[in-house]
């Protein structure tokens, strides 16, 4: 009887492996429930649970949290993942970019079909539900909230920021909570706090270009650290670097970093902290896609494992929820009051009504709610524009798999200059995030950041094919 | 006749002088119009007019635009105006000043009675008016502003932006407006355009203690220029110390300068831009309360007369709207580029929502209605304030006669520490700002900042008999 039963299973796992083969059964599609894969087939529940079972096994199919299977992807088809960079010589002076300039341009044009930008599309954003939660928040202000708002920050907000650190093993209070606009204005005056122009901080590489720019209007430099695609900042040389460049603090996207997508493992972020530790040196961790997981859970935080106040965690909800808002916080540790001040003399307050307009919003669970469909929607978007770039770009692509954030990083052949490929398909209405601005050494001239932020349709389908098309002209 | 006439109006001035005398007349009453007077007095309305003209050269009543004539006050009673400032030896390391920090917290505590705060009381400010824009920009913006602003800003305010210029005499487009997190934002980004940490920049002594602040946590150096209460900044001096200390900038407050009430005349506004020109250093002009004139116009400002684009005008609607919603704006001149990728990298935009509805509140001229109200009220307070001082504060006392703003500066007797008196007036549940946090010196320790934004009560005037008090009693 089991040996029946295990063949049955095989049987039924590959009738779906070929739908998936012949590409009946698309990314992104929902499979039948367990249950109802046993009665339509006349096996056991046990049998039918086993089929998919092995279908996850082999990385096909994907189990969600309180939805069932999904069709994952062919990785047989799959491009390869980029390679850890090469450590640099020495730390660089910070210097202007006008190539950063003129990306930034472009976000802001219309008529672009925009793989260029690192958030989701704003079709994928609640506006009507946040938006009864700003009519809420006019009625119930004290003076419909035309008044100041206290320094570190709306109380009912930071009590909503503390309540949501369970997901992510935190320990915060209301108190450990300052409010910032956006997470931009949180990383400056973290970096603020803890640094001096000058300094020379650690960031990974490749790194955002928001946050090398940030670096070179304090006056810091930079050191930019070799980062796995897959688990983040390599440890080791980290350790050794930090005395040897005389580095004063670090700043990385632990979760879903941007624009690598890797996410640290626990044991790495554990460690990372233990090493800062040792180091006497801070950590400005931006979290801003943490909330954007593919997986089971919430990944962790540094700041999970942060007991003597060196991490400065920092976040927002313009990823998740509403970027015209500027709502974003940082957990500044031992550093609080230098933080509350610095906030003080640079801008005072934040605005009262949105900030009050999302704690209304989280207070009523809407947030966890619209966070679940988004996440769904975000992993199939990503599943298959993984897909299109398998299908439409040359074949020694390289290109990672991020379990969580809006982004890919496509490391392609040595001789395409990605710079060369943004200006052709600007001129296709199309755009992207070339390599080159993700790091101040002259690097990453073949790679390039895809958003997968826009969902799936024939016009996106259509960008990537063309972007394969113009990346085959620049080979040939 | 002439004869009789000038008799007639001088019976009649007299008489009302009489009344102002004996408090039957108080300040800030409204006194009948010409007409009126003509025909309760059955005199001319020529004589009824000369009755308010002599009256008005003796200071003793006002007119006001639209509105007739007000009782002023009697300037004999009142309290002499306190001298300029000596030059310092040296520009001074900013530090850190616990004492503001302490200032700043009381600030926030309920149940005080504060004449701490440069800023109008709630009750002076159209909440209802202005939450009736945010509804309305909640309806009109795309996605219902849930979407990035554009990094300078919202256009349409800016549009309105530009079109008050008019009134201080700027030819300003909506190309030259940025707009910022509140003025304290602008007045930041602006400083971090035009220096470098370590440069010395120029301030008006006494100083806000915000800027003082802000300057120490730009890793900026201090120079406090001696100020006249009248006229705002010594220019001779000015002219020969931006060499002598090797001045990188200069952040002055011309209109009604915080806390001294001063208001540049037009002749030393175009001096001083024709000064800066010549060293070639920039002017950050902080025009805060340049909305808030009691005067017939509104003053106008460096910026109308730089033609080179070294002043970068800073404001923001914060003192006349809605401080919660933290709107406002630079006029950065040549240094535009800058401050845009400034504002870029710091915090990407501004809250989209509070933007578009000050943007509203604007384009229905709601603004300057609610202005001209708020701007006698304001007026109006001022004057009992003044009179209150002169009433129930020693007769050494010193005091400014601002002409906009909203604050009193007083020197008292030399041997008053008026943070002495501070510690007595908190445990009397009263606030006030002390001298001493408006200098990085050791200056003002017998002058103290008395705000009277707070609309006159019975409440306020026992206030100022306390404090009156205890002056007394630290002197004895």
């Amino acid at each position: 009887m089991l040996k029946t039963a295990e063949h049955l299973y095989l049987q039924i796992a590959d009738r779906i492996e070929q739908l998936i083969e012949k590409d009946v059964l698309k990314i992104g599609d929902k499979l039948p429930s367990v249950r109802m894969l046993s009665k339509e087939q006349g096996v056991s529940l046990s049998t039918a649970f086993q089929a998919y079972y092995h279908l996850e096994g082999k990385g096909l199919i994907e189990p969600r949290p309180k939805s069932g299977y999904y069709i994952r992807f062919s990785p047989r088809k799959l491009r390869d993942i980029p390679k850890t960079c090469e450590p640099v010589k020495k730390a660089s002076e910070v210097t202007v970019h006008e190539m950063i300039d003129r990306v930034f341009a472009h976000m802001a044009a219309d008529n672009i079909l925009k793989f260029s930008i690192a958030a989701a599309a704003d079709s994928l954003l609640p506006a009507a539900k946040i938006s009864k939660s700003m009519v809420q928040a006019l009625r119930n202000m004290p003076g419909n909230g035309i008044g100041y708002e206290s320094i570190q920050g709306n109380l009912q907000l930071r009590r909503q920021i503390a309540r949501m650190s369970i997901l992510w093993g935190g320990v915060v209070s209301e108190e450990d909570v300052v409010t910032t606009n956006g997470c931009t204005d949180a990383l400056t005056l973290s970096l603020c706090a803890v640094t001096q122009p000058g300094d020379t901080i650690a960031l990974e590489s490749p790194s955002y270009y928001g946050s090398l720019q940030l670096a070179a209007s304090l006056g810091l430099k930079v050191l930019e650290v070799p980062t796995n695609p897959v688990t983040g900042v390599e440890l080791d040389y980290l350790d050794k670097a930090i005395p040897r460049h005389n580095i004063k603090a670090c700043l990385f996207v632990t979760n879903f970093n941007n624009p690598l997508g890797s996410c640290m493992p626990d044991t790495h972020k554990r460690e990372l902290v233990h090493i800062l530790e040792k180091h006497g040196i801070p950590l400005i961790e931006d979290d801003i896609y943490g909330d954007i997981y593919f997986g089971r859970e919430r990944p962790a935080l540094c700041k999970t494992f942060d007991e003597s106040g060196i991490v400065l965690a920092c976040n927002s909800f313009s990823k998740s929820l509403a970027p015209g808002y500027r709502v974003g916080w940082t957990l500044p540790g031992k550093y609080k009051e230098k933080v509350l001040r610095l906030k003080r003399n640079h801008s005072i307050a934040c605005a009262s009504l949105p900030h009050a307009a999302v704690a209304h919003f989280l207070e009523n669970g809407r947030y966890e709610h619209h966070l679940r469909s988004m996440r769904k929607q975000l992993h199939t978007q990503s599943l298959r524009y993984l897909q299109a770039v398998a299908d439409y770009f040359p074949e020694d692509t390289l290109v990672t798999r991020p379990m969580g954030g809006f982004v890919l990083w496509l490391a392609l052949n040595e001789n395409i200059n990605t710079y060369e490929l943004y200006e052709l398909a600007l001129k296709n209405k199309i755009s992207f995030a070339p390599g080159r601005i993700f790091s101040l050494q002259d690097r990453y001239r073949n790679c390039m950041r895809l958003s997968y932020g826009n969902p799936w349709n024939k016009q996106v389908e259509e960008g990537i094919k063309t972007l394969g098309k113009l990346i085959r002209k620049l080979k040939g």
